[in-house]
């Protein structure tokens, strides 16, 4: 396809898209279930084809330059298609959410007013490498009622085809439009530059990628973007605070997996524990290879233990996101600089404090401007699943409309709704 | 001041503005409450002198180009005054939504995990005309805990001087920081340009005027914007329905007020109920000076009735927002064109359907796609007071984050909080 035939190409997708989307926002609960059932059915009794289509992506992966990590998170395996599978089944036994009326309350001129949950009607879906994200983004769409246009990675595009033509059928064996859930069909970039800025046929954008891609698109939709920009997240250990409880949650947060956004990337620690912690945290990293980035005092009390692991911290490394084994230490007066750091360098994402004092607790709640604020729990957590979402189509670092993990409530907008009898403004 | 010197102010009232949330988002209900009742009694108090600086505004409009009902809706009556001051001693009786944890629920982890309403930050707000527009943006600003710049028109730049004087006042004698609502005080035009793209100190920008000016702001801004774009509005006549209700309906919606937004533009009628319908509400138009703008149906059952008002309607009507006393009219075979032309025509504000039958009513408010969805009442009533919410900062078209009529809840966000013991992510 060339530039104006690619333009052509989406402008038809949105057309399409848009008018299944008020087919969607229709249809009753039990036919967008009955489309998630039979999407699962045919995606276990389509395991061995798909994993056909899934060789020529990693055929040509084998001869490019994508790194070991990427070709692995392309593999569509036998384990993977039954998960995905089960998630479809998972989210059509959820409630449905759709068309719920809350509020309702009957106002001083008569009239009823009240909100009723609707889906929001075309979103448009920019990611890359995994192409299970496929069938995730297309479940939560049905399940929400709206249409959605996807445009997977060029690396995945024979298995996103494949997994495509499979939501398709499902759709269309349930009575549904096939255009409710269309997969871009060609990996030319100009598709992407279409998608984002046709605000007469799509409503919301979401990518998913690196910083580079999502700031890149959010500069330049025409419409509104469910962002999820970096996770530079935080563990502060009050005082006082419970020193084992602190050292178990700041080491699953960091080392559990070192690639996640929700993995912390700075430690704060109130003077007056420093000495209790400190050494201890620093045994537990030490051992585990993580470099430790730290503030003067800090490191006086952490280079006895790991002196090969500790670097001195420039004023950059507490606006960090690493994604791999190296944390940033810093210690604070107490709650007050806690909060003033994490506000001033954290990316809003999910903070954590471990405390054993109620109105630390309260304020730490309230004062930061996170995402997902946390007390004595990992910031690993902050997740749609763990958060009890069902599913999560991102996690959001805005604070417009849909924050933190976004589920089936962020696809979805209240509109008003007025019972009368016949009122008249006065 | 040239452009670098506004540029330079607008960062620091930017970088003012976003230490002041702070401040407001930790504030107790009492303080802010307070603060609004100071207010009150600071606006009575000075009744006398901000009249005063109204009439240099009005002395300037004398020997402008200003429309006579723009010179009129830059007046600060005593009566005006008297409103505003109600205004925000109702404000400070409301129920405080700040802090409010809903939806707590424990996990199969052992979390609890619920969500804070929380302010949204700072919001930018551009508006016209009348002066009483700030008092009700600050008092809002204050009630939802956020810091807000304000930006009237160069029109009313002396009244507003003086009621920001008052805000600050009485943030400042509530304890506060006078910085939470910051009037911008240059007329210069870059500042507008510079409030719409400051991200790191601006979260939201609301502008209040023309369709232009918000247009150019949307495509401009570099942080979302709540926009309220226009407002064609429709009346549907079912079949079945109370004729005598829809008559009085229709009038009420299109004439009881000409120029706010949720007045109609377009009259729905279905066939089989057009010849009871049409020549009673073409009499009542008539009697009121109404312009019928019709299809060829619609206009052989008016024409009897008001020869001279009726014109045949163009393409171009059916979009048209007139806010005068013109509306279209067209016959419909029955629901479903009714519903497809309003999606189709309508800018998505408030439509309403005239009916007795609860299978279309059902229907007409699922399937509407519009911010305020009515059954038998009058679209005049699409209003944050009518709906209950207390005092509205604006009504948005968008679908994304706030809908319709925008109250404190529009001006907040849910943050995810998560209460743990320990838990660890495994």
């Amino acid at each position: 396809m060339n530039a104006l035939n690619v333009a052509e190409y989406m402008q038809t997708l949105g057309l399409q898209a848009r008018q299944a989307s008020a087919a969607m926002a229709r249809a009753d609960a039990a036919t967008r279930n009955k489309a998630l059932r039979t999407l699962a059915a045919l995606l276990r009794a389509n395991a061995a084809s798909l994993q056909t289509d899934n060789e020529k992506d990693l055929a040509r992966a084998a001869t490019s330059s994508l790194s070991a990590p990427m070709v692995d998170r392309l593999k569509l395996t036998p384990k993977i298609i039954e998960t995905v599978a089960q998630g479809c089944e998972q989210l059509a036994a959820m409630p449905d959410i759709i068309g719920e009326i809350s509020g309702l309350q009957q106002q001083p001129s008569g009239i009823r007013v009240g909100r009723m949950r609707v889906p929001l009607g075309v979103f448009g879906m920019i990611y890359e490498s995994r192409p299970n994200v496929t069938i995730e983004a297309a479940s939560l769409s049905i399940k929400s009622g709206n249409a959605c246009i996807l445009r997977g990675g060029s690396e995945a595009i024979d298995s996103n085809k494949a997994l495509g033509r499979l939501v398709q059928q499902a759709l269309a064996e349930s009575g549904l439009p096939a255009e409710a859930v269309q997969l871009v069909q060609t990996t030319d970039r100009e598709a992407v530059g279409q998608l984002i800025a046709m605000p007469q046929h799509v409503d919301v954008i979401i990518p998913r990628g690196g910083k580079g891609l999502i700031e890149r698109i959010s500069r330049d939709a025409k419409v509104p973007v469910i962002k999820h920009l970096d996770g530079n997240c935080h563990v502060y250990v009050d005082d006082p605070c419970d020193i084992d409880m602190a050292v178990r949650v700041a080491d699953n947060a960091k080392t559990q997996k070192y690639s996640p956004c929700n993995a912390i990337e700075g430690l704060l620690v109130a003077r007056a524990s420093a000495q209790a912690f400190l050494p201890k945290i620093a045994a537990v990293f030490a051992a585990k290879g993580v470099e430790m980035r730290c503030d003067a005092e800090a490191k006086a009390l952490i280079s006895p233990i790991a002196p090969a692991l500790v670097k001195d911290a420039t004023e950059q490394d507490w606006f960090e996101e690493y994604l791999a084994p190296v944390i940033s230490i810093k210690l604070v007066a107490g709650l007050d600089e806690a909060i003033a750091h994490i506000n001033h360098y954290s990316s809003h994402h999910t903070d954590a404090i471990i405390t054993r004092d109620h109105m630390h607790a309260q304020r730490f709640l309230r004062e930061v401007d996170s995402a997902s604020v946390m007390v004595n729990a990992s910031p690993r957590f902050a997740d749609g699943f763990e958060f009890g979402l069902g599913a999560e189509i991102g996690i959001s670092t805005d604070k417009f409309h849909a924050r933190g993990p976004v589920g089936l409530e962020g696809l979805t907008s209240l509109k008003w709704v007025v019972l009368g009898n016949g009122e008249l403004r006065s």
